[in-house]
């Protein structure tokens, strides 16, 4: 990696994002290629469980608030699930809270869009993940018409409060795209419906979003433009290689989680001589 | 492993149980010692990942009820986070629900003590674990007298009747004991104390525990011999070898899910070559 680190290699930059202009089969930041990159993930797979442990201790032991988000985009195929099993590899399940967000419910669909997304919030210690999120409501919802213009343009501002609230409260956000081209994501639905092990995850419904492709990207890119901020910034991860999204997941998520400032606590208030003399007594 | 099954090796038989019996640093079944079962354990993480993939898919596209509970338990120290972490590594963390019991909260006091424990349970399709569970309501609860006898005394057959439930259910439950012996334990409570990323998990009260070791043996016995039911089996894990426990673990869930008749959903009502189509003129 250098000097640069991957948060600044992949983080979007202020005004207007062409995605077209960006190659999903690149490998920014790459640590050597394929084998290199999955060795390097099995080292920062580590890494991600120490800080996870001390991110919880710290809310066990001294009440912190803090915890992370890790809001997962991306077109049908673009290796989500992937994302989160080896990307975040080597943390505890036991405190992460991974969250997959479908097409809401008649009971979500009555209330504000936010609504069903503050209840999955990662309460603090926890490392939260959203397998898609808010960010639908601003992407299928707009590119289907499911809600008129003038209810899905201001949920960009709404979006940007809400996530800013969230930073105010301990919530360290890391927004990721997965970024595949159309021709990968026919590859990888052909084997879909190919091979049996595959098949449960076919839904003609991806046919569809496949051909409002230039739709989505367009709305992504307002996406980019509009709710890139200081405090939840966004990730635009070239998606075509499978070792390479994986990697750069595992490692923009140890870079925030770096950033964070954890720590063990220190347990001043224990004293430790006489502790471990009744232990050796008992 | 040959031709005998963990789960053979391990089950608890019929009859009393004298844990004093079973050699906390044994190795039953080991595939080779801790190189091959490190190894070992990596080939287990792929295959969990896969039969995993097929109960979810068994549940979101059939409807089937099935799912698993891990039950794990055993004195403080005794290795169930690195069982949960390592054991289950592979798996995806979106398909999985784990749950840490602590004591009771004020509010789940006042109510039956299987009131919290049936909101844990995980929904089909799902891998769930608890890490400690409602057999603490016949351990810790009878060790420090916190409630009389004839509350605690029928709790065995309210255990084994709610589990058979679960079992009707679809849930196929696997309960773990890690053994470790008195001296392991001191070993690594000094540990836990000397380090401080360790040191978070100190607690007190875990030293009283420890002065309660031959009546918490005592209230374990009682448990196997008594809540050790065809639908709902424990197993004994020596667990004095880091290595062993957590290869051990793996190995007996990767046997509970293969006896749980799993697949790949085929899907028939799909016109494959009518989709295949679509898809490559889309």
């Amino acid at each position: 990696m250098g000097e640069t680190s991957l948060r600044e290699l992949l983080g979007v930059k202020p005004g207007p994002v062409d995605l077209r202009t960006i190659d999903t089969r690149a490998t920014p930041g790459d640590p050597g290629g394929k084998e290199k990159a999955t060795a390097a993930r099995e080292q920062t797979g580590r890494a991600l469980a120490d800080l996870q442990e001390q991110m919880f201790a710290m809310a066990a032991v001294e009440d912190s608030p803090k915890r992370l988000l890790l809001v997962l985009q991306g077109m049908d195929a673009s290796g989500k699930d992937g994302a989160i099993k080896r990307g975040l590899g080597g943390m505890n399940p036991k405190w992460m809270h991974v969250k997959g967000f479908e097409a809401p419910t008649e009971e979500e669909a009555r209330h504000h869009f936010l609504w069903r997304i503050r209840r999955e919030v990662p309460a603090p210690g926890i490392v939260g993940v959203f397998d898609r999120s808010h960010y639908e409501d601003v992407l299928v919802v707009r590119v289907y018409s499911l809600v008129p213009e003038d209810v899905w343009q201001p949920r960009f501002e709404e979006i940007n409060a809400f996530e800013r609230e969230l930073a105010d409260d301990g919530v360290a956000i890391v927004k990721v795209f997965l970024h595949i081209s159309r021709d990968y994501q026919l590859e990888r639905q052909i084997r879909r419906l190919e091979r049996v092990d595959k098949r449960w995850k076919f839904n003609e419904a991806d046919i569809d979003d496949r051909e409002h492709w230039d739709e989505f990207r367009t709305a992504y890119e307002e996406v980019f433009e509009r709710c890139n901020t200081p405090w939840a910034p966004w990730y635009i991860v070239p998606a075509d290689r499978k070792w390479y999204r994986m990697w750069a997941v595992s490692q923009l998520v140890k870079e925030t989680l770096e950033g964070m400032r954890l720590h063990s606590p220190e347990r001043r208030e224990l004293d430790i001589p006489r502790l471990l003399e009744r232990l050796r007594d008992s």
